[in-house]
C-alpha cells in the first residue's frame, strides 16, 4: 500500500519526477482510508474529487508541466474547513444542516494548489470544545497505537488518519491545545503556527482570539513542506499578519548548534505523570538544554484562557443554544451556557492579562531561542474514561489533557509537538517545542535535530492492521 | 490681558520673534485663571512650574534658541493627564490618594517640548463617565457663554478653559464624546483623532480600546498646530499606531475643491431638536454637501458602545468598586457595578458589530471624503437638568448628550467637531466632521474652510467678565 507509508515528500518527489502516478497514491489511500472505517477518522471521503485531481496532476506531469511541491500528496482536513459542497459540520450535528460551502477554505486551496489532493474531511470534537476525539454524532476517532484509547482531541481525526497512516498530511486547529494534544497521543508531529500566521478563512471558528489552524504530519520535513505551502496572508481572517512568506523547509538540515533551550519549570513540572517529565527529559538532553525556566502566573494564564474560550464560545453559539439546544453534545452545551452568563469584565481582565504573559515570554526569550514543556499530563487514556489520577488527585480528563497546552496557545506562540515512545510501551507521549512569535523555523530545526537523533520518532500505527 | 484673547499661532509667533515675553504670557493667563474661579474649570494651577518653563524660553529667545513652535503657549489639561507631582485625580476623590506622578504624560511632555506651557490640571466628569461636565466632588465646569448652563463632559473644565479664553488649547479625552461634547456645548474647536493616533502613555483610562486623546482650541489653525505637535508613535500605549507623522497644519490652506462630503441621515437625523439639525444644514451648505447617506444599525453600534464601556469600565475599577464604593460618585458606582455583572458573550459581539461597523463606514468613504452629523441633540442644558425632551419624549440628559458622538468613536474615526452659532442664541451647537483612519488633515480642512466662511467660529465666552 504506497500511500501508507509514504511520507509527503518521497510521494511529492516520486510523482514529480513521473516515476509514480498520482491515481496510484489515490486509490492506495482510498482502500486504505475504505478499510479502516473502524478507526473513526473520516466523516467524509472526497473520493470523485480526487481522482479527478490525481488525473489532472499525471497529465500535467506528462505534459512537462510542474505539478507542485505537493504533487500527488494525499492529505485530509478536521471537518471545520470549508469543503467545496460539503455543509462544514465542525463535528455538530446541527451544522449539517448548513448549505454546503461553495469554495475550499484558504488552507485548502493553497496545498492543493501546491498539488496536494484532498481525499477527505475528518472526524473531531464537537465544535473544536474538546480535548478527547470523541464524538457523540460520529462516534470516537481512536488511537493507532491501541483502538481502545483516545486520539485525544478537538482534531481527533487528525491524530487518527495521520498516525494510522491513512494520509500523510493532514491539517486540525488549536484553540486550547487541539494540534498539540492529539498529535501527542497518537504519536505525530504537528505544528500550531504563531497566532494570526495562517489564514482562517472559510474555517467554522470557535473562539477567535485563540483560534489557530496548522499541519499534522509523520516527519518534519513534511510538516515544513506543508506549512511553508500553507504561509502568506489572506485579507479573509482579520486577525491574520502582514508577514512576508519565510520558508522553513530550507532552514531545517542547519541544525541546533548556537541554539540556547529552555526547560520549562515551576507549573509545567507539576501536575502530570512522571512519565511525561521523563518524555521532556530525553528531549532537553538530546538539545543540550540543561536550564530549567520558571515562567509566573501560569496558572492565572490557563484560567483567563478558559474565560475567553468560555465567552467567545457562548457568543459564537448563543443563537443555537435557543434554538437547537437538544441538538448539542450536553457536555458542549452546559459549558457554553456557563459561558454564556460570565461576567464580562472577566474577559477584560483575561485579556488584559494575555498581553502581560506575552511580554513575560517575549522577556524570556532574550535568554532563550526556544522552551520545552510536556505535551499532555500523561498518555492516551481509554476510550470513555472520564477521570484520571494526577499526583494522587483524580481530577476529570477532558479538561486537563490540556493542562500544559492551554497557557501557551493563550499567548498565541509557535509550538512543534513532537512524538517520544518509551522502551516497551505501545502509546507515545508528546513534547512542546515552543518559540518566540513568527519563529516557526527554530521550533522545527529542533524537532528535526529530535528526529534525526532518534528521541522523536512518528512510526505508523499497527493498532488496526 | 494677553494670554485671553489671543490664540496659540500668534502667542508662538510673538514669543519666538521676541516682541512679546513668555512670562507676561503666562503672568496674564495665570491671573485670568485666579479671577475665574467661579467657571470651576481649573482643579490644579501649575503657577511655579509654568513660571520657571516661561522664564526658561525667554533666555532661550534672548540667546537665539529655537523655543519651539508653541512658544510661550499657555495649555492645561483634564486631570486624568499624569503631571509631575501631582496626584491624577481623574475627577475622582478616591484617586486624590494615590502617589503624585513621577513624570508628566507623553502628550504633556511633547507639547512642552514644543514650548508650551502647563499652567495646570481641569476638572472632568469622575472617571470620565460623563456628559455633562458636573463633578459632585469638584462642582461643576461653567459653560463660558451661560454659567447656569453646562459645560458638557467628560472634559468638561477643558471645553470651559478654551472657551472662555483662560488658555488658548487644553487636552481633552473622548470615549464616547468626552471632546465632542464639551466643544460642541462651550463651542471651541475639538479633535478626537482615530484610535491608536496619540499615545496615551501617562493618562487615567477609562475603557482601553475606546479611550482617545486629543487637543481643544479657539481656531482650526491652533488645534492643527497642537495636533501636529503631539503626533508620533509611543510604545507606551500597547494601541498606538506605528504611523509615520503626518502634519496637517500645512494642508490647511489647502481648501476643500474635490472634497465630496456627505451628510449623516437616519440615525443622525432623528431623535434631536431642529437647531441641531439647522446647524449641520448651515454648515452641509458652506461645504457644498447635498447628498444625505443611510448608515445601517447605527442605534445596536451605540448599544455596543454601552457594553463595551460598561465591561471594560467595571474591569478597571473592580478593585475600587470592593474597597471605596462609597467615595464613588453614586451615578457613577451604579452604572460600574451594572457593568460587572454584563455576560461577557455580549462583550464579545459588540467588538464583533465593532469590526463589521467598521468596515461599513470604510465603504461609504470610498464615494465620500467627510461626513456631517450633529455633535450633540441640543444646545447646553442647565447645569442640575436631569431630563429634557427629545421629539416630544422625556429622556434622561446625561446618557443622551452622547446620542451621535458615540457610533463614531466607536469605530475609533477622527472627528472635528466644529462649533456654530446661531444669532441670537447665546449658547453654540456643534457638528461632527467625520473623516476615514488616519484622515484628520481632511476633517482639520473642511473645518477651516467652515471658520473661513465665517460659519464656524469660537468666540471668547464673556458670560463671567
Amino acid at each position: 500500500m504506497i500511500a501508507k507509508v509514504s511520507s509527503a515528500t518521497s510521494i511529492a518527489a516520486r510523482v514529480r519526477s513521473g516515476e509514480t502516478r498520482a491515481r496510484d497514491v489515490v486509490e492506495a489511500a482510498l482502500a486504505t482510508i475504505a478499510a479502516t472505517r473502524s478507526l473513526g477518522a473520516f466523516t467524509d471521503v472526497t473520493a470523485e474529487r480526487a481522482r479527478a485531481k490525481a488525473a489532472a496532476l499525471d497529465e500535467a506531469v506528462a505534459a512537462g508541466a510542474d505539478p507542485g511541491l505537493l504533487a500527488g500528496v494525499p492529505f485530509a482536513v478536521k471537518n471545520l474547513f470549508d469543503v467545496e459542497g460539503l455543509a462544514t459540520r465542525a463535528g455538530s450535528k446541527i451544522n449539517r444542516d448548513v448549505s454546503p460551502a461553495l469554495a475550499d477554505a484558504t488552507l485548502v486551496a493553497r496545498l492543493e494548489a501546491a498539488g496536494a489532493v484532498l481525499v477527505g474531511a475528518l472526524n473531531m470534537g464537537e465544535y473544536a470544545y474538546d480535548f478527547t476525539g470523541e464524538n457523540v454524532h460520529d462516534g470516537a476517532s481512536r488511537n493507532p497505537h491501541d483502538p481502545a484509547h483516545m486520539s485525544g482531541g478537538s482534531s481527533g481525526g487528525s491524530g487518527t488518519a495521520v498516525a494510522a497512516g491513512l494520509v500523510p498530511l493532514a491539517l486540525g486547529s488549536d484553540t486550547n491545545g487541539s494540534i498539540r494534544v492529539p498529535s501527542a497521543l497518537c504519536g505525530t508531529f504537528g505544528l500550531k503556527p504563531t497566532y494570526g500566521r495562517l489564514p482562517r478563512s472559510g474555517t467554522f471558528p470557535f473562539v477567535a482570539s485563540l483560534d489557530h489552524l496548522g499541519p499534522m504530519a509523520r516527519s518534519v520535513a513534511d510538516l515544513a513542506l506543508a506549512y511553508d505551502a500553507m504561509q502568506g496572508f489572506d485579507a479573509g481572517d482579520p486577525a491574520c499578519a502582514r508577514r512576508p512568506v519565510e520558508p522553513t523547509l530550507p532552514a531545517l538540515p542547519r541544525g541546533v548548534d548556537g541554539l540556547r533551550v529552555g526547560v520549562l519549570g515551576g507549573y509545567f513540572a507539576s501536575g502530570g505523570r512522571p512519565e511525561a517529565y521523563a518524555a521532556v527529559a530525553r528531549a532537553a538532553e538530546a538539545l543540550g538544554a540543561r536550564e530549567s525556566v520558571e515562567i509566573a502566573d501560569i496558572e492565572a494564564a490557563r484560567a483567563a484562557a478558559y474565560v475567553v474560550t468560555m465567552q467567545e464560545g457562548a457568543a459564537l453559539h448563543l443563537e443555537r443554544l435557543r434554538t437547537r439546544g437538544p441538538d448539542f453534545d450536553p457536555a458542549v452545551r452546559t459549558r457554553l451556557i456557563a459561558g454564556a452568563m460570565l461576567p464580562g469584565a472577566w474577559g477584560v481582565r483575561a485579556h488584559k492579562l494575555r498581553r502581560l504573559m506575552a511580554e513575560r515570554f517575549v522577556r524570556v526569550f532574550q535568554r532563550y531561542d526556544a522552551l520545552l514543556a510536556p505535551a499532555t499530563p500523561c498518555r492516551a487514556p481509554r476510550i470513555g474514561q472520564e477521570t484520571m489520577v494526577l499526583e494522587g488527585v483524580e481530577m476529570p480528563v477532558r479538561p486537563n489533557l490540556g493542562l500544559y497546552t492551554q497557557p501557551i496557545s493563550f499567548v498565541g506562540l509557535p509550538v512543534v509537538a513532537a512524538p517520544l515512545f518509551e522502551e516497551g510501551e505501545r502509546l507515545p507521549l508528546g513534547v512542546q517545542i515552543i518559540a518566540p512569535p513568527w519563529r516557526e523555523d527554530v521550533a522545527l530545526r529542533l524537532a528535526a535535530a529530535l528526529e534525526q537523533a532518534g528521541v522523536a520518532t512518528a512510526p505508523v500505527g499497527e493498532g488496526t492492521s
